[in-house]
């Protein structure tokens, strides 16, 4: 007889290993971390004893769930903002928040919050996209879970870096870290292709590659970026990304909702694996991915429940159900995802998904013991056919409730036992993470964003959406000089453009609340004429977001978008403390300066009205060293145009201070 | 001071008012069955006093909700087909339970589970269709449940009826026994346009009016049906429904997935009100019901979870969250049927579906105490957010659990405590339950169905489902004798062929199991010369339906398909213990007889070979009385043919045993 730490009897095994063996009245010895024996329970008997017996009749005996994609950390802004347009969800709340809010404690926090929700609904296994994941790494070690954790990067800040560059130096420490962990896999997560460049994903392939790490990345979630990326790159976006070498990691993609077969088959030569958020891809009206085509293809497919913010809940029985039902509808045949699929996605699969599959996902004998036990005697549970053998799926999936989840063990660990948690203390949660709440619904109540969120509702579409700028304004004695510049061998016109341009400020007495600029802009000819007119909003928050050397700027634009209103209509929208207006002429010059893009503005000011010509020198920016770069090159442009440091303005015109409004 | 039965305070009321009025720390007071009292805890407990005060601090007390389609009964056979294909799902195995398993006994025990389910997730009232419906209301009633229940109407014979004659009668006395009790609403529910005539629907509505009781009717569930229907009717079924004045009656429409926007103009005009059932739709694969455009059309919607057959549960806050999230991805709007406008279907809205808000669906002072008590405390549902005035909402909607519920009270009386039935025994139930899921699980094991099953299962498509014949045959002294038939002056003919058919047989020693028939049908020109070959499949149950006088029999066809694959596939296929073949030269005539329509076949055997001649006469049927009346035709028929009463043979050729087998 050998001496176990635990020993399972008497329950239904559905153990999902490769023949889908299910034990009736069967058992699961295991000790220390791993599962040492699965059969029926007169065989178990006679081999093991354990001082933990576990009676588990009326139950089903099933590998942990396997949760392939969420944001853990996000549980905090559990139902903040629902029901709204994309665009006022994701800048006017989830942004702002993270800009503000998440710090490794948030984080911290919120993965715990999330960790006793998935312990509560069998999950043992995730796998996280967010920022600071060494702190999310801490809270799922804390409360004893598995995780595949992905930090995040960005072509813009982050809440954990200000640059894409610190980002991976963040990652590079925290995978060398937490690689030996034997609860944590350490990965690289490219937010998205949208919100990366080409640089940014190759390097984080690289990184991926050396480290040899699951890389975890967005793809294809909405139609609109599947067709901008068309657009811009003139290639469908899974096509890109395999030809810039992305899939030469193991890639765990999120989402997927609009592949078709090439990219399919792209996935399946490459092993990149697809993690289905079913409630997610709805609530966010994304689509419905059509998963029976991806498994018809030979795409692992895990299921996952995406950040709480956009589901509101982490419950893979929710999930699992949802998969197996909307496939039926997407295909019109109620035969597709069967339930026992639909299991496999969020076990055995899901692990696979997650390139986890040697060590859990499905009850074998070696495998970590990462199991649930799961309760069938609940009335909305009865009663239990088994006409077909796979019946025992169905009761787990289409009538099973994450509330049946009874016990759940993690690494031969038990998290709960009796629907009680062992690793993590509820009320500490519910009081730590109600102050987040508060905390965060204040700033909403006082905040710019209200003023955000205001114009992003009424906006027909967003043009950009954050963007960064380095950029220095300076006066000019003479506007000739400007052509200094541009007899330069170094500097290249692309287009020269001539506008006035009618700017009506909305500003507020908290100043807090930054400022929305409404601007048409009249393009004129060489005779001086209107050839065209365009009307666009901007939105600014007070803060800039670094200085450098010249007070040369790194400025941060969170809004533009067409306005398509009349003036009038904005002026009562916004009900701001004060309006202000100001009419310029300003001619415009997009250059190459030794090979890279900028923009020179020559203005003078026409109401109020002045003599005084300023020039400005700008260029879009995605990563702090390209910041450092450009701020360099506008340095030795100003030098060119013979500008004194003096001369420099680190103030907009409706910030200046001196500008002569007494002669409106 | 009044004294009350129950003081719940404490809680966060949200009432579902018209002014959607939500009291933080608010307080009910009920008294008998009515609410007498809503508002902040200070002001009600200055005017009421009750020995049974609730605390519900942490919680929400909201109106109880309300499913407004589903099939009770049929809780008993939950989970014991899925994921198969309709037709195997319906006529593999629904169909031949509810033939063989449905009694009043079984609609009262699949009622009282159903009860039991839906108390502890929050239903108060529940609108049902299917048999027995007196004993669903029993079932109700004792378990303490308010509901609308349809007795079934269809044009074939059903559990409780062997006619839809038959039916409507039972219906009338069903509606006379209930109509006055104060937690049942008899009601009538012709099952759908395509399993009903003209004629019984409009039978059906003259009960409604008669009895000013609602009419439920599952409308436009499938695109096929639809289709179906506008191919038949060449109007599309609104249209036609409306035609024959279906929308004189309070009608409750099921599913209407498939409804354009003149169809639902109608619904609005006519007051018909729409059960959304969103997960039976996504999992029996019918499609996704345009939810916003009906809101948006001033359609009443109210949300039901069908049977649990389909569903496989009776859980309304799943259906709330898929109502909401489905929507958003049918419009591709993150803001359709946002979180309050679901919750208002499951309640109020839900409640004016089945002509019921008068007296509940909300919580205001006058109307019954129909309520829940819904915890806020459970961590899947932290934080608590109030950035905007409909959080509370989106908490309920896309947070909370059915299992969240902690009380329920319908008509003022506590059904649950502290999730505690009071008005139901769990175990009684499970023991009940189960032993019907063995009972119909052992004569599945053994069952003819399996001979259908497996025939369904393999057939492209389904010609006819279940059919019912009246028929007649005999021998013939001479094939010249139906001249005197065709000469008659009431005989009119419509169309003459002549076949040649090729039968394959194929028999199980256990003749329970019914048996299939492989034809090839060779129709013949004057010639003789094949013109066209067609192959089908035949099930037929053993047992005939009814004899009438004369051998006039009314036979069960239970499944006509095309045969697509080559006759050794079904011989490999079926198994068949005994094959048997049968060709036979077969004239045709399609004829009316006093203007109704007959088949007439006059046959002659030549494998195995026989001189005999025979001949049939058929006719198809749907109501008991007009099977009477068309075998009173068929008696006068063989009359005029001359046929005698010995020379009738009420057998089909292959179980004739006399024919002449050693000849072959």
């Amino acid at each position: 007889m050998q001496k176990v730490t635990t020993l399972l009897i008497g329950g239904t095994v559905i153990t999902m290993n490769k023949a889908f063996t299910v034990i009736p009245n069967g058992a699961v010895a295991v000790d220390g971390d791993k599962i040492v024996g699965i059969g029926p329970v007169d065989e178990l008997l006679t081999r093991f004893e354990s001082d933990d017996v576990v009676d588990c009749r009326g139950k089903y005996i099933l590998p942990g769930l396997v949760n392939a994609h969420t944001h853990t950390s996000m549980t905090l802004m559990r139902g903040m903002s629902d029901d709204s347009r994309l665009d006022v969800w994701l800048y006017g709340y989830i942004m702002p928040t993270e800009r503000e809010f998440v710090s490794p404690e948030f984080c911290y926090i919120g993965t715990q919050l999330a960790c006793a929700e998935m312990i509560r609904g069998g999950v043992t296994t995730f796998t996280d996209m967010y920022y600071f994941e060494s702190d999310v790494a801490r809270a799922a070690v804390d409360a004893g879970m598995r995780a595949v954790l992905g930090e995040s990067i960005l072509k813009f800040p982050t809440p954990d870096a200000e640059s894409y560059e610190n980002s991976i130096a963040y990652t590079r420490k925290f995978i060398e870290q937490w690689r030996d962990h034997p609860l944590i896999t350490p990965a690289i997560a490219p937010h998205a292709p949208y919100s990366n460049t080409q640089e940014t994903l190759e390097r984080c392939t690289e990184v991926a590659l050396e480290y040899d790490v699951p890389l975890i990345i967005h793809i294809a979630e909405s139609r609109q970026e599947v067709e901008d990326h068309l657009k811009e790159y003139e290639q469908s976006v899974v096509h890109w990304l395999n030809k810039i070498g992305l899939f030469r990691a193991k890639v765990i993609a999120a989402h997927c909702v609009w592949l078709d077969e090439t990219e399919m088959r792209i996935f399946r030569e490459k092993g990149a694996s697809v993690a289905h958020c079913p409630t997610a891809n709805l609530k966010l009206s994304s689509g419905v991915a059509a998963v029976q085509q991806l498994l018809e293809s030979g795409v692992t497919v895990g299921i996952g429940t995406d950040g709480p913010a956009s589901n509101n809940d982490l419950d893979m029985f929710e999930e699992m159900r949802l998969a197996a039902i909307l496939a039926k509808t997407r295909t019109y045949d109620p035969t597709a995802v069967p339930a026992r699929t639909a299991l496999l996605m969020a076990t055995r699969h899901g692990a696979k998904a997650v390139h986890l599959d040697k060590v859990t996902g499905s009850l074998e004998t070696g495998k970590l013991a990462d199991l649930i036990v799961l309760d069938a005697d609940p009335l909305h549970n009865w009663p239990h056919y088994n006409i077909h053998a796979d019946a025992v799926y169905s009761q787990v999936v289409y009538a099973s409730k994450a509330g049946d989840v009874r016990h759940t063990m993690c690494h031969g660990r038990w998290l709960m036992r009796d629907r009680q948690l062992l690793t993590i203390d509820e009320q500490t949660l519910r009081d730590q993470s109600q102050a987040y709440a508060n905390r965060i619904g204040e700033a909403f109540s006082v905040h710019q964003s209200d003023i955000l969120r205001k114009l992003v509702a009424i906006s027909a579409g967003m043009e950009r959406s954050e963007s960064f700028e380095v950029q220095v304004k300076a006066t000019l004695k003479d506007p000739s000089q400007v052509e200094q510049l541009f007899d330069h061998p170094d500097v290249e016109i692309l287009r020269a453009t001539h506008y006035r341009q009618h700017d009506t400020y909305f500003l507020f007495s908290d100043a807090s609340k930054g400022r929305v600029r409404y601007r048409e802009d009249d393009r004129l000819n060489d005779s001086g004429d209107i050839v065209e007119v365009r009307a666009r909003l901007t939105y600014t928050s007070p803060e800039k977001e670094r200085e450098f050397e010249s007070a040369v700027l790194l400025s941060h634009s969170r809004f533009i978008a067409p306005a398509t209103r009349p003036l009038r209509f904005y002026q009562e929208y916004f009900k701001a403390d004060k309006q202000e207006e100001l009419i310029k002429e300003r001619r415009r010059w997009r250059i190459h300066y030794q090979g890279v893009l900028f923009f020179v503005n020559v203005d003078r000011l026409i109401k109020p009205a002045s003599d005084t010509y300023f020039i400005e020198i700008k260029s879009r920016t995605w990563s702090l060293t390209d910041a450092e770069i450009k701020a360099g090159r506008i340095r030795e442009m100003l030098g060119i145009v013979g500008v004194d440091e003096q001369d420099i303005i680190p103030a907009e015109y409706i910030e200046m201070s001196d500008a002569p409004k007494a002669s409106q």
